[in-house]
């Protein structure tokens, strides 16, 4: 399989050196930016190009991994040709190729790529859509090479992963940050806080997060969540907390009438 | 070492059955819940009790390991003795002891702590306060029995080692339960999302958080975010969607500034 990637970040470099590592060849890399092009086409041993009119048309498989915009962009540039052409965004839905060529579909993985992490793929879940159950059949046998967690699913549902997925990946991230920024203002060292948030993580290995829960807000100990809010000074912070808070307490009250329920 | 327990929920049972893997012995549990109290107690093999008149007066260790209102009402019931007093509550001052008995501290773990989990408490950070330098000395001893990672620390900054911990764990499996709860909805399961959350933390083993982050929010990327909050039709989870990707997006700018200042 002859494979042409458009995108050179991080989804395009994970996804390249590991589907190199198949059967397919990557005979060209195209990016805007002619030093990512450059850097990513090197590691493969291939070539590159930040020409769309240079990208090569008779490839078996155009792999889109560019940002949401770029998407849009780029697609209708392209000559309609005989390949595959796939997107890997969550939230961009398949018809984004109607159009413009005739065979198209989606490789969603549902993980976090960034520069100079090793990932390991064959636990990364792919979501799979195509517009034809041929192609679609050849996107499954394409992405159970490179994990053991593949299955189809459809641009409707896949934008309620991706948003599921900036909840439990960007947002907890985020709170994490808060959290580290609170310690180094009062001199004391973030990484204390890496086994709780280790053990956070490992508990729900084993229990929903619902069941997981801990602290002030599932209590409901509103002395201490006053004590809280009137310790943080930045406006922001307190808004996050209160509903957080509010929020955790909701939704505890519906799991536990839901288990009473049950009984 | 001679030492009474006060308290029998999650932090009591992890305690105890460390303390009792060191030096001390555990003499009495005391719960209001004899349901409780009688559980730990079979599990250390020790004496239990409903009654605060029943508390032996000659232990050398009284911790406290009890809900903050809890710690209130016990505390000036008991008789003043010889021994150190000491409560596990990261969001209670140490004077809580102040005019109840003479020794007394804090012994605080960084951790959250369940039931039917081991815990590895070598790796847990515990924060240690003391009203003199001679019982201190004996706490961060304790301490170092149980960890690798104890240090001092003041009721003051403990505070915000609290609240910092209330984000990072309690607030981040929160968004946990919310990113289940979207698949769940829609019938995907919620078990696709543990490679992603473990890759989320495992990159804040390397890198910080805000030199980790991905996503729709950090890219600013506007597009994106309209259609995530159009998707959500819970109004808690819209807000929650919201604030934090604008809190994100305000948190990189400032970063960012703190990048180029220094280049």
């Amino acid at each position: 399989m002859k494979a042409v990637v458009i995108g050179a970040g991080n989804v395009a470099t994970h996804l390249s050196l590991a589907l190199q590592k198949t059967s397919a060849t990557i005979i060209r890399i195209y990016s805007r930016s002619d030093e990512n092009a450059a850097a990513l086409a090197n590691r493969l041993g291939t070539e590159w190009t930040t020409q769309i009119s240079e990208i090569s048309p008779d490839a078996d498989l155009y792999l889109f991994a560019v940002k949401d915009d770029a998407l849009q962009e780029i697609i209708p540039q392209i000559p309609v040709n005989k390949g595959l052409w796939v997107h890997t965004a969550g939230s961009v839905p398949m018809d984004i190729f109607t159009g413009y060529t005739e065979r198209y579909g989606v490789l969603y993985p549902l993980q976090t790529f960034s520069k100079n992490r090793e990932i390991d793929l064959q636990t990364v879940p792919f979501f799979i859509e195509a517009c034809s159950p041929d192609d679609e059949k050849l996107l499954v046998e394409l992405a159970r090479k490179l994990s053991n967690n593949v299955q189809t699913l459809s641009s409707e549902k896949r934008k309620y992963v991706h948003v599921a997925a900036v909840f439990a990946c960007n947002f907890s991230n985020h709170l994490y940050a808060l959290a580290c920024k609170l310690l180094e203002e009062q001199t004391i060292p973030s990484d204390m806080l890496l086994p709780l948030i280790d053990e956070t993580v490992a508990k729900i290995h084993t229990l929903s997060p619902l069941e997981a829960q801990t602290g002030p807000a599932v209590r409901y100990d509103l002395n201490v969540m006053q004590r809280h809010t009137e310790l943080l000074t930045n406006p922001a912070m307190k808004e996050i907390y209160q509903l957080i808070s509010q929020n955790i307490h909701n939704e505890n009250n519906s799991y536990q009438q839901t288990l009473n329920a049950k009984r």
